[in-house]
């Protein structure tokens, strides 16, 4: 941990900062300079962190030297993590495709839309039962009952099933009747929320804020993963910005950058990301290039009456050709669809 | 609601969506022009929400008339709305001030700062026991334990009590012991947060998230009224931009613009806005003069050992200096400190 | 253009601005609605700009209903433009590579690099010699001498080059010079500059500002190429936002929006995007991927003493792999590199 | 400076740096950490620039110790200084109002503009002869034209003048006929203008572009008091963010983080800030309250048939009752009008 005292301060602060690192059983530093005074405490910074001292009015700036994550960090596991949602692999040179509707409207809406994605070659089913909406007065899911028609389906189709928890009562469900809980980006630091479903062992795909830094998403991550879950995949979906040509500002250069710091599989969001139905199959063929583990696609047997999300909702015969068309960026990828196997 | 077609767009497509919105009951509009067509829906925007038309492939756009919010709104009620907590107001004439620390780190802390800042003429105190923090290794707050420390301590000093409430299920307690519910920023979108504090009748401090739009904030206000609860005070703490300089940026134009579009008080939070101890004092005066209904700001008897955000926290001599420094702006807005006889 | 009135307006307002909307020979709507009223005006948008009627008190938007650019607009030439730098394409099915130097250090340092980039198949040579950079004690380039070294090692190695123009009076020298302009980021609203390249025949690369929307940089194109000039070659280069994971943040969702509304050539530069070596790769690929016609990469033959931006800037070897690992991704794309016969 | 190495540099990376550093006569720290090694260099930073470091493989990150810039900075000159356009003063305890129209249309719209702002209580007139327009399609100013019709109004309501120079080769004729420079928002980073305006001795008002850091503006104004000219006052007025509410997000944070670090004035424009005419005055009284120095304001004898940004223009009414409305703010800010006796 680096300090740069202000400007103004004194030998004799600088001396009560040293005395407190060092009664901590760190090793302080002293470095003197013209304009300015640096201090520095070498050690673990975890343990500094119980001294506060950027209350100190004396302390201009305070720069950490490690990264506040340690579980998720691939400085600690430097191999890439497969994490699998039932038989269902995701990283490693998979390629993992999750498609679905936005919502679950109906049985009938769901068993017709998971024939089309199962036939076309994705890997897992999406759908979701509690929407969070904007709007007090939008379609806000259907509970309990949708989780039960996504379990009926998800068997009748054998295609594990992804669905989001917005809730820390609602957890115990969505763990008995989906195969993996979502985490929505509203609630990416909803702390109690991540501690709940850090306690269970099924899978989470934990999408990133939308104004969270990459940075935030690997904290939250951790809390997962130090309540003892390992079984997390990482999703980007783009962030706000002040572009409004798009729905959000899809970010792919947290790909390399995620893959560089943690081990954890990461997927892409394109249909939110972008927000433009036209723009999902380029979009997903970008994920792929620069080294995203899967993507997630909003698909419904008819857009044109889904009651959300609509209108970045690919049509059937759009999803069936973005199948087909993304195996070549697969292949030069070195990877393959989850499942099959020629590479 | 406009609605812009495509340019491929035929007339039989119009022809089509005009049917639709006539099924309605509403009043369809067909402006067909040289390069585009245009056609409208006159009548209640709610009701056509269920066509769904953005999912539309030959739609272009879409651009609603009337503002998503209703009950917020100052089109229904021109009038200000006065929420009072316990027996201060918040609104009209009234400039009100809420301090304390950041976190209840135990009962002689809280005590210490309670008495400070009582005596430099706060109205409300603050206080957090349950906190939302990035990183799992941070101090999480004391919980149930810290709501009873803060009913203590308010009943002591005669003074209103505010806290934090980030999950449905402590709802009850936080009702049980404090006088007013404060939903943070990571939570304005918690929809069913939202309301469970909507079912409340105590008073709601509702934060506006990093970011969110204003338009976004004054939808989560609805869902809280919508619920049967009108005591919702707005408060603006900060965007998340590009400018690193400050730890948020202040947005202080939402001001005028919700006093513009709504009828609830609306307080700024310039010590999470800034995240800089010494811009505490200017944004307030600033906040005073642009409108706002009043401040809530972040005081420890000893910042320094303060165990969260002790560098936007305000020294004892800080606040008492404020809350003198604020008079004369105070008076210039027309208006007098929450209780005060005179203007 | 759809007109919203506000609440208070009355039809005595709605009829005067309806009369305006008259005078100018289009056709006037008029909308009463229960809480607003709209109106609308079809023809020619840009006639009636002149009526300013954004100005009037009793308007409170207003909706254009076409694109605010024309020339540049897929809308009016719905083909792929193909651009030449000399003998080079981009466009089509064209993949088209431009790499150099951040900034023209010597006459050494260019030769030994464009070697490098010739020799691994770079289309175009780029070096900078007149360098905006953010503080005044930094490198400001090599200015008129810098461009006669550009010259003479064009010439040597029979590569097009490009370089950026930052000021009016520099445009006659740089198209003596060079093959192409390039205006930077910081320049791509210098109005002028637009207009001054406009009026010369050689292709400019025209880089989208830092905060500028898609469309703010369609409407920069649609300056240069109404002044006579339609050699324009449109550069996506990262945005700001408050991500501070990368330099920038790469949209490459601004590709595909791009190819839907605009019929010019668009290029990706991955080094300043990202601002981080190794993911120039991955980025690239995933320019690839999302449609791009090109890209521009930073390369020197030794970054470690590289004047500028050297954390961002590709080893020799780094670069060569970056142009065999592209190919199966271009392959993919159904393109292939700009000169190539075999697609 | 504090240099962090990466994971993987050995002590051999270690010494080779250090090396590097001694040999510029700066004094080396070595910090070995269990985790990582850091770095030191003590001495002048901008010295050690020449050695590009940040692009060596072997380092993560470098933090620099010093502000970028000097003689702006307030460490250097402690005191306030005060800027004279022609007779007014800018600074200290005086609060200065400049307004005007957007942009110059006639002499007759001048001079009746003119007379309004006059007897209101304007200080200087302000007034645009070259409009830097997003599209091209838009007014784009009178020119040499507009700048003597300019100095004409000035002298004959004996009151200090204001326009933009957007190029270099302009530059002498804004300084012959107007009273000082502005540089717009677009130009903040235009290296060659900032030099130009530097080399003259008369005013310069330098807005903040509109995705500038605050540290960005005072490296833009370090360029000018480089090059000899120390009269620049500094402009807040809004930047890009992704709320939409407003047409920038004001950001009066700036000014105390302005006063705490730099000498200079500082005013703020709240009609480009806000975009939106009622705003207007609630925002000008946030500046007065934060500290800021005067104000920019757009008004128009008639804003219904200005040329430019007229839903953002006050009415003559609306300006007169602005000038009256802050005088109280201006009082409890301790500061008094441009040129008034008393306080």
């Amino acid at each position: 941990m680096i300090i740069l005292l202000k400007h103004e301060a004194t030998e004799a602060h600088a001396k009560e900062i040293l005395k407190q690192i060092s009664s901590l059983d760190l090793k302080p530093l002293y470095m003197p300079g013209i304009e300015r005074t640096v201090l520095g405490a070498i050690g673990d910074e975890r343990k500094i962190a119980q001294l506060h001292l950027e209350n100190h009015p004396m302390i201009e700036s305070i720069t950490p030297i490690l990264s506040p994550y340690k579980l998720v960090s691939r400085e600690l596991y430097p191999e890439d993590t497969i994490v699998n949602i039932e038989n269902i692999p995701f990283g490693g040179n998979n390629f993992t495709v999750i498609a679905g509707p936005c919502a679950i409207e109906s049985e009938e809406q769901l068993r017709k839309t998971a024939k089309i994605v199962k036939e076309a070659g994705a890997h897992c089913l999406r759908g979701g039962a509690f929407k969070p909406r904007t709007s007090p007065y939008s379609f806000q899911g259907h509970g309990l009952n949708g989780l039960k028609i996504l379990e009926k389906i998800s068997q009748e189709f054998s295609i594990p099933s992804i669905t989001e928890v917005i809730e820390v009562q609602d957890v115990k469900d969505v763990e008995k009747y989906a195969s993996a809980f979502q985490i929505g980006a509203r609630n990416m630091q909803n702390f109690r929320l991540l501690k709940a479903v850090g306690q269970s062992q099924k899978p989470v795909i934990l999408k990133r804020g939308i104004s969270a830094t990459v940075k935030e998403l690997l904290l939250a991550a951790e809390y997962i993963v130090s309540e003892g879950n390992p079984n997390v995949i990482l999703c980007e979906r783009g962030i706000r910005t002040y572009e409004t040509a798009t729905r959000n500002t899809l970010d792919l250069s947290a790909i390399p950058y995620i893959k560089e710091h943690c081990h954890l599989p990461v997927i892409v969001d394109p249909s939110h990301g972008t927000g433009i139905r036209s723009f999902v199959e380029p979009m997903s063929k970008a994920a792929v290039a620069c080294g995203a583990d899967g993507i997630m696609i909003e698909v419904h047997y008819n857009p044109k009456i889904a009651l959300s999300d609509g209108q970045q909702t690919l049509f059937p015969e759009q999803f069936n050709e973005l199948m087909i068309n993304l195996k070549p960026f697969i292949k030069a990828a070195g990877k393959k669809y989850s499942g099959d196997q020629q590479q």
